[in-house]
């Protein structure tokens, strides 16, 4: 062998050797790809459509609730205001917030605006089910008002509703809770302070609801009534069986949503501009009602 | 060249190829584990003391708060209720929360039940500063009310206080703020709907303070004295310049800590047992008001 050949040789051993390894790592990398994304499967998408309005407590009630969405994968947020164009500072928070929104207005209606009690929320849910219809196909939605305190797991456990879910809500009525009652693994009944002729009388807080159960249904919407809100809404999903109705929380053993009222601030006293020219408390109070 | 010492030769190219990959291979390692390391840097620790008590709305704005908490990295969250024992729901929450934990209990002496403005919170902050002194040795504490609401970004600012921090409180008083005057950059007086002959005319929220600036005061607490706790605190921590108070929230321009307050609920009416027996609705009231 002379030395070109035999150089020749040591090179070709030394280049096989190289793609051995080469081969080797590319395989390594390969496997560690994988194994997150097996552990990390992709569950069915939740959409919760909030509605909002303005008031002094508005943005610390979103900031508030968009920490606990936080926590939760796969979510869509759509917030939705009763106003006639997007509020600068609502905007501002969501991305603050960080977590992925839809932000959308829905003017209440003026002939609502007069009445006594005002069914607020009802303009901003039909505009969060349209926009359902127009780009869901899968997963499951849920109307989480921005004042209410919810646990996590109740998400992951309404993820999966095939039609209808169901479980109880604390804090509401005299009853300190509303529910659904179960009897031998059923559903027999409600227990709310206020029944009030209802076919189902449950808070907004206590149901989830399939969107391809919902896109089955193009006419199902909330109706303008005040108190008669969820009622009318799960009515016009029919048909839905009772017993189809899915109860989650460990068969409604468990309160993992709670209908949290936020005491109600006065509008803000005006600041004394001239007084208080050349310091902080001028941008403060457009951080606080905007420019 | 034999065919035997050849063959030893190509078994040594291939050996030390081997060894080159296998040293580029831990560099890569070391690399790979270095680099997180160098950005997920520990922080100081954060301690927030939070003072509860038994009511409907408890466990919601326990849960609430807990799950802005559980954004905030290297935090240990003191919970300390004003009563003589742990609550067992109290006790399952925090676990189930899972933000890490100091359960601890200190009720309000007698004599100040009967007070007209009973000083809610003292006995149990002072708790907390008892297990400061006890248990740290540097960071931060913060005096965080569970009903309050707060933009997790306030932690990260509060951590480096070095002595006193201070920031606005938004939904305090007719003013709808309570802020640190900030002109030309200085401390320049306090904006807040009662002054009351205070020094520090600031909410809880609105500040922080250094671990081991309270250790360097060992008299440092707060007083039983509705109105004047932040104030009598923070006086208590003297010597402190008005100079030495750090500013943050951009320089006092943003809101990042809200005064919210939760409408409060009547104790549910007592549930029917012998119309509910055999139902969920047994279990489901021992979940909101224990055994």
């Amino acid at each position: 062998m002379t030395l070109k050949s035999s150089a020749r040789l040591y090179l070709t051993i030394f280049l096989m050797t190289t793609c051995i390894y080469m081969v080797l790592y590319q395989y390594h990398i390969s496997r560690t790809q994988i194994l997150p994304d097996a552990s990390t499967e992709i569950k069915p998408p939740l959409y919760i459509i909030t509605p909002t309005y303005k008031r002094p407590e508005q943005l610390a009630e979103l900031t508030r609730l968009g920490y606990t969405l936080k926590h939760v994968s796969n979510l869509l947020w759509l917030v939705i205001e009763d106003s006639k164009t997007p509020s600068e500072l609502v905007t501002k928070r969501l991305h603050h917030i960080a977590v992925p929104f839809i932000h959308l207005v829905a003017p209440m209606p003026e002939q609502y605006r007069k009445s006594k009690a005002m069914p607020r929320g009802v303009s901003n849910r039909n505009r969060g089910l349209e926009w359902l219809r127009a780009n869901a196909t899968e997963g499951v939605f849920y109307f989480a008002d921005d004042d209410n305190t919810y646990d996590i797991s109740i998400f992951e456990q309404m993820r999966y509703t095939k039609k209808v879910s169901m479980w109880p809500v604390g804090l509401v009525t005299r009853l300190g809770v509303s529910s659904p009652i179960v009897r031998n693994g059923q559903l027999d009944g409600f227990y709310d302070g206020w029944i009030g002729g209802r076919k189902y009388p449950v808070d907004m807080a206590g149901f989830a609801v399939s969107v391809k159960f919902l896109l089955e249904r193009p006419n199902a919407k909330m109706p303008y009534k005040a108190g008669y809100e969820e009622d009318g809404f799960l009515k016009s999903l029919s048909p839905l069986n009772k017993t189809e109705i899915e109860l989650l929380a460990s068969s409604c053993t468990e309160v993992l949503t709670w209908h949290t009222q936020t005491k109600k601030n006065p509008v803000a006293a005006k600041l004394n501009v001239t007084k208080y020219s050349g310091t902080n408390l001028l941008k403060l109070t457009e951080a606080l009602v905007g420019k």
